[in-house]
């Protein structure tokens, strides 16, 4: 197969420990269906802030939007709580987001059911639940102009931060929404605070006029998204695909990861528009999860959701759809092995390290 | 006792039907133990609307300034989905809270140990929840300037809103959850998207500095928004109070709700600043629920959430300690009964309605 580019940022905590199994398992990919992938390796996060003073260098950046797909890690974690706001670790992510113009991000909460039990909630409730939400990545209070403090004088400061959303930007989120929305089970639910925000009342109606000239066909309903949270904590499987903004997406998908009983295990995606020439999209792959500086190091942290990020990769970058599958089904067959790592630990269950679920993974590929 | 003032704004959907209990219960106060209420009436929301076309009238507004506490139903329904954002229904309740100054919005979730099963979660999870939420609803991405759709040409628009908070802001509204913690569990939970926002930044300064200069013996924990949102799902007796901002806290209080197992049974209430000289505060009491349009009119709504909003009005506006909670006790009794309304009906329980819940809660007062 040709050569596909892969550039890692493996970034902070238990970021490194993740990528270290997939990397393990392009190479076995590499080795047993010569699958062609060509890595290099940057910094992100905090361990870029110590190594160059920024929270990516203009070099890795560069790498970044050259390669076919980045692998994400994660970054942060209280050592670097003091930076400068400008330097700190997020800032990598969010300039690599912003920078590859990554509008698109994909976050499937899957329940597998060898987990349904471990979910804070009931079994009947998330059992066999399948949801992807679809958020806005570049727009929206995450990058709008201004934001800032003000100093005013007389022990008054002023912090804003400004939400913007253009017409262009909601139209190609929610076509993203709709397409995928046609691969699946078809019904898109939209969520804005319509009541309280434009930009709401703008995404209500260009998803609206999006849905009647592209996508008819597709199932739409509206939920404010102060309701949309408690219909996923109430009953979650009513859901399909959800398409919102940059911050509601943040908090709803990080509940929907939640229900699930391991955020342990969920990975995502960010795209970009197909380039008008080659049609590729720039992407960038991430576990849900944060860089968890607690259990760093010590050979415990549950590297599914990293791998499952690299499914993606390679269903969504590459097209190698049967590939994906195949390793999608090895993670659930491990599970049902009974191999857990602590995060998913439960009574009767084997626990394994970072490692040892790493190789059992690859073993059933 | 001396005369207090009580204005009520019953609105739409099911907000009459669940005012009509309230309305019966001071009565019987009056009457029982000459708690000496007197009560106005008006109109907010859709039938505002439909009367004078704005969503409060003036007079109405002056109305609620001048009373001792506001009770209020709830607002809107697809009658008025098409109606100009300005005088949409919600319009009267951000104005009444704009005008009044209501700056803190308490909003208890406790789950009632005769409701604990009816929970989406597990019942070992939310079993003796008692958790108190504290958000800002004066300020934030609510009210803040700039807030437009601008057509831009050429089928482009562009919605804006805009998030702003004040030092003074932030210092009177974690005042107000430290004083409560005090009375609590005296643990403090702080929620921004620091990481992001630069409004979050300084929520994180200012309540870090008023934690260290007045209330150093509670407890204090920061955590980012979305992290908080997880956490509350997964294990929300990890918390006591939460202090987040406005539109954080609409969202966050809607899912510790859903929590509880029924949204039909949590109340709020909305203060403003204590008055200079009279040391009282100007005060809004509301349930938590909205207007449910579907079930309106049908005799099936749940009062409690209303009842019980007029428990948190005995106790803060009037300091009618003993007489709050011999109503809470009531409600808790009615439920120990076995009484139940259709939203919160299990197997072996009775089916009640509006009336005959409200007569079983009063006769037990
Ligand atoms: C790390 C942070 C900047 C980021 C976000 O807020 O988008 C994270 O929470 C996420 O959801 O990917
Ligand atoms: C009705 C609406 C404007 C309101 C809000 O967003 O504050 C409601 O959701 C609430 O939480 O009281």
């Amino acid at each position: 197969m040709a050569t596909k580019h892969l550039f890692l940022l493996p970034g902070d905590g238990i970021g490194p420990e993740a990528m270290a199994e997939v990397k393990k398992l392009i190479s076995a990919m590499n080795e047993k269906i010569g699958s062609g992938f060509v890595t290099d390796e940057g910094l992100v996060g905090g361990c870029a802030y110590d190594a160059h003073g920024a929270a990516i260098s203009d070099a890795d950046m560069a790498k970044a939007m050259a390669a076919d797909a980045v692998l994400f890690g994660a970054v942060g974690g209280p050592k670097w709580d003091a930076v400068p706001y400008e330097v700190r670790p997020e800032a990598g992510l969010l300039r690599l987001r912003k920078d590859m113009e990554l509008f698109a991000n994909l976050r499937p909460a899957i329940c597998y059911p060898a987990l349904a039990a471990s979910s804070s909630l009931k079994q009947e409730v998330v059992e066999g639940l399948d949801i992807l939400i679809v958020r806005e990545l570049t727009g929206g209070v995450y990058f709008g102009e201004p934001k800032q403090i003000i100093d005013l004088g007389n022990g008054q400061k002023r912090g804003i931060d400004t939400q913007v959303y253009d017409t262009f930007e909601i139209e190609r989120i929610s076509g993203v929404a709709f397409e995928l929305a046609r691969t699946r089970k078809n019904h898109v639910t939209s969520m804005e605070k319509r009541n309280v925000m434009k930009s709401g009342v703008l995404w209500n109606e260009v998803v609206t006029q999006t849905h009647k000239a592209r996508y008819a066909d597709v199932k739409l309903d509206h939920m404010l998204a102060d309701a949309g949270g408690m219909q996923l904590v109430r009953w979650p499987k009513q859901f399909d695909v959800i398409v919102t903004d940059n911050l509601f997406g943040d908090m709803l998908s990080d509940i929907a990861a939640m229900l699930t009983g391991s955020i342990g295990m969920l990975p995502s995606a960010s795209l970009g528009a197909p380039d008008v020439k080659t049609k590729k999209r720039k992407a960038l792959y991430e576990p849900v999860h944060g860089s968890a500086p607690d259990i760093a190091g010590k050979g415990i942290a549950n590297p599914i959701a990293m791998i499952a990020s690299f499914a993606m990769c390679l269903r969504y970058s590459f097209g190698m759809v049967a590939e994906a599958d195949k390793l999608e089904a090895a993670i659930a067959a491990v599970l049902d092995d009974g191999l857990r790592t602590k995060d998913i630990l439960s009574a009767g269950m084997t626990e394994v390290g970072t490692v040892e679920m790493g190789d059992a993974i690859i073993a059933k590929f």
